[in-house]
């Protein structure tokens, strides 16, 4: 069978990635392309915090093109924080330099929790809708907006700080379910808000940072974060945009991300590509679906891929980068020979290529610039 | 079919276990049980470096025999460090309070390689033969001695101190391959000679901790670490005693651990006992082999599983965690079922009840004496 090649003008190619069709060759972006690693930002970032930058629009929306202009990249993502509509929705967060995202009354009541609740009306989205519209419009490519996953920014809330291993968080789960359960709720109408507010602005894709996911076990994935990350797909998917999924060291749950129902699932470097989609493709036959919540389950599974260079491996010298990168290439490409084998949609996969997480400050850009020029080359279907 | 137990007293219990014969009941001990967490230990410590208390083997022995005394566990773990047997082969490291193991020349070139080499005579183990001497005539249960796994070693040795991701040691390995391996070479010498000497004073059997293979892909295990370990394996299985290997985060690299030789594979607690000891069991199905340099591949698989209740589940009250406590040992003890269903041994496992990973210093020692209570009243088999 010949290939389907679908005119695909440079705006369309990641978008139509996610959705599984057919592309002229594999889009690439990096997370966090935007910020720390490049000069041009450090030259205007100042010494202010993250979210004071986060104020002045044309600012942002500068830093989120910048690594487009530089790399040539197929999308451009936002430049902001997951914690950011908390602070949009009045919560005390700070993100302090070499710290992290740090609040000033972690929240681990019914109380800490109300207090949350009551602060939750009028939230302020000005500066992100105003960033969102300038990007979308100077963009040559689509920009994909963001919003946290509900656990991952639990974890910040509860454990008050970074932490190596988020036992507050852990602690509060365990012991107060039920509690957990009306964070995550809160927690999933802030990020649905401001996804939509995003998407409405001007957005064409909308990414889930759900970073932490991979502490939890199977059973604490399923039981305590899915029916609240289901929800939120179900929501988000009336948005009508590509909806991708990420967390680290998910291997051993993706198939319960993909049951969430998101569009794509964004894999770390700790598991192949083709096992991953194996495992994302096999979600219904390899779970009794009837077992769980019903509404904690997907109708449809998802069509794309997206990884997962390690991005140490980017610390390098291009000599040695440069078939790392290609071996990853590789191996999301081979994901589209599986549709045309198989007539069965859920055994073939759209592939994004990207890195396992994010674009680590000591990069060299210019092995970024160079990973894109080889995609360009060598992605080619 | 009956059940052939074997008239296990209780010295004999654990090592039963580890080569997968039929045991009364699941023997438990817990990763970093001596030490940290007791409060005798805190009155003890003092406040000097553990690498000054590791030349006391009267203190030493006590240390390493205060969880054995105060939880009645089924082994007693050396209370000691990966980077000991280095300071033994004259290497200048330190264990710093707060930090963990720096030393004091980074190992990144050639020339550093030749110095260590150079200073690897004579190798004073006079305090660690002593300690383990002591123990094993005091203690009434067998006693585990330790050594490193050669990547892990090479992680302190190669970063210079601890690190979130070993960023120094991964560049070494990529852009210096054949150095690296030198170095896992003389760092595979030493862990041997350390566990030899263990054994020779007394050990009953050896957990090779090789914390952080978890940070490599399968293909980096498979080529730049498995050549060394599993060589390592097969010089220690000549000494006779049961080999344990541990990791953290290997769900993808189990069959590759396994196929390194050891007779027990640690596993932590982001993948089910079950779904560890399938991927275990099916080592030799699931790889070409013969694709492998036949070195590395050894000609027995693992006897017998240990695991993996999360360590940070201890840390929340007793009627909290007893259910995550039971959950993991019915799963563990599930594991024999197999034994019995199927003919062949690769299909059935021994097990060990522990942590998926050292017990944290703010654990309540009480929860820890309570799971030991409950092993030996749910763990009858």
């Amino acid at each position: 069978m010949a290939y389907i090649v679908l005119d695909v003008d440079k705006n369309n190619r990641f978008l139509a990635a996610c959705r599984g069709e057919t592309v002229d060759r594999v889009p690439v972006w990096f997370m966090r392309q935007a910020g720390r690693s490049l000069p041009e930002y450090r030259e205007i970032r100042g010494v202010g915090s993250i979210l004071e930058i986060l104020t002045d629009p044309e600012l942002s929306a500068k830093i989120t093109l910048q690594p487009v202009e530089r790399h040539g990249v197929d999308a451009a993502v936002l430049y902001s924080d997951i914690v950011v509509p908390l602070k949009a929705f009045h919560v005390d967060v700070d993100i302090v330099q070499g710290v992290g995202p740090v609040v000033s009354e972690p929240v681990r009541t019914k109380n800490d929790l109300a207090k949350l609740i009551d602060k939750k009306s009028d939230p302020d989205f000005e500066s992100l809708n105003e960033t969102v519209s300038i990007v979308s419009k100077k963009a040559e490519v689509p920009l994909i907006g963001f919003a946290g996953g509900p656990f991952t920014v639990a974890c910040y809330l509860v454990d008050g700080r970074p932490s190596k291993n988020w036992s507050e968080t852990r602690k509060l789960f365990i012991t107060e379910p039920e509690l957990f359960g009306q964070l995550l709720d809160y927690l999933c109408d802030i990020s649905f808000e401001s996804a939509k507010k995003q998407i409405q602005s001007g957005a064409s894709a909308i990414q889930i940072f759900d970073s932490w996911i991979g502490s939890l076990s199977r059973k604490e994935y399923l039981e305590i974060v899915m029916p609240h990350t289901a929800l939120l797909f179900r929501r988000l998917a009336k948005l009508n945009v590509p909806l991708i999924y990420f967390g680290l060291g998910t291997a051993e749950i993706l198939d319960l991300m993909a049951l969430s129902g998101p569009d794509v699932i964004s894999v770390d470097h700790q598991v192949p590509l083709g096992l991953a989609w194996e495992r994302i493709s096999k979600s219904w036959e390899n779970n009794n679906v009837s077992e769980f919540a019903i509404d904690a389950v997907s109708q449809h599974l998802p069509k794309a891929i997206q990884g997962n260079l390690n991005p140490l491996n980017c610390l390098v010298g291009w000599k040695y980068l440069e078939p790392l990168a290609l071996d990853v290439l590789k191996e999301g490409m081979a994901l589209r020979t599986g549709m045309e084998r198989e007539s069965s949609g859920n055994s073939s996969a759209g592939y994004i290529f990207n890195l396992g997480h994010g674009v680590l400050p000591e990069t060299n850009p210019d092995n970024l610039t160079k990973i894109v020029e080889l995609i360009k080359r060598e992605g080619i279907y």
